[in-house]
């Protein structure tokens, strides 16, 4: 039995404190077809990260280079620092026979949604805005009026789910893991990216 | 949480002595969302099979008219009795809220794609020709001159695996399932079915 199958990009998106991260790392431990993208920033490494590790450190005139070049598949300035995530590393790894999965914000999401329309794209909601609202406080890692900004901000990505191919609501974490697992596994299936061969 | 659901037509289909059937009630046995739609038949009842459940046993004037009426989702003449399925019954199985699944020959299947477009299509492929020829001989249910017969359908039918969105070869049978069961499962996700109402 001969298989060709294409890789494939997966976005897992949802708004802040809704658990992307944790379900995230729950496919790339599961999954041995998955890998991560690292992004680049132009700020500074906190203690204990590492470059290529945890971001590509550069400096702001390599960002500026890089965004005149069209690198990025998706790119951001938050408070005087830049993010991004390379097209070009996304390119090389699904080369390398691996399925890229970003956890990304909304924003973000949009930005590679548009820029690579093949992508697979996930949004996780939570059961109520009570639940995101409890998540966000028990956190503990943000001060209130940036939660409270998050919390705004999430009405209105919440709203846009229906811009995602598949929506999960993250109530039950097992579920949700399940769901999304199911979901890559279908991906994995469909006849534009997966060409059996029988003799 | 409320959600809002929309049930979805799903089409297996692939070669005969694929193993569409043991796949098609290992599915609706696992998963009590899914139900079957019995079709309509113009032959003769064999001994133990049910009107209503085996079929609808009907005569060829009613089969006529039920043609004329566009009655039929798929329909076939085959040494001349017909058979059919039909629309208005997957409509009412959808509408109390059942996903449908078709158990269907490649033929059936093409015309359910052209008159349903929003199903969701899933073609089985066996590992080898040769493990389809083997599969058909040992069920003993057919002649030699049908067995080659259905062998020779096989290769086109095959050939067009493409026109389906999702591809699954039966190997491992248990695979196979787990693969059709993540398909539909990941099916369910998607926002043009799915409305996951957050308040």
């Amino acid at each position: 039995m001969k298989e060709e199958r294409k890789t494939m990009l997966i976005v897992i998106s949802g708004p802040s404190g809704v658990g992307k991260g944790t379900i995230f790392k729950r496919l790339l431990d599961n999954d041995k077809s998955l890998t991560f993208s690292v992004s680049v920033t132009t700020r500074k490494p906190r203690i204990g990260e590492e470059d290529g590790v945890d971001y590509f450190f550069i400096t702001d005139a390599e960002y500026q280079d890089l965004l005149e070049k069209d690198a990025f598949l998706e790119h951001a300035t938050v408070h005087d620092h830049s993010y991004g995530t390379l097209k070009s590393q996304i390119e090389e790894k699904m080369a390398l026979g691996k399925n890229v999965v970003l956890d990304i914000d909304p924003q973000g999401a949009r930005q590679v949604m548009a820029k690579w329309p093949d992508c697979v794209s996930i949004f996780l909601l939570p059961p109520s805005y009570q639940a995101l609202h409890d998540r966000l406080y028990s956190r503990k890692t943000e001060p209130p009026d940036v939660i409270e900004r998050r919390l705004n901000n999430a009405r209105g990505e919440i709203d846009s789910a229906g811009l995602y191919q598949y929506n999960v609501v993250n109530d039950d974490l097992e579920l949700a893991c399940a769901q999304a697992t199911a979901i890559i596994a279908a991906e994995k299936q469909r006849t534009n990216r997966y060409f059996p061969v029988v003799e």
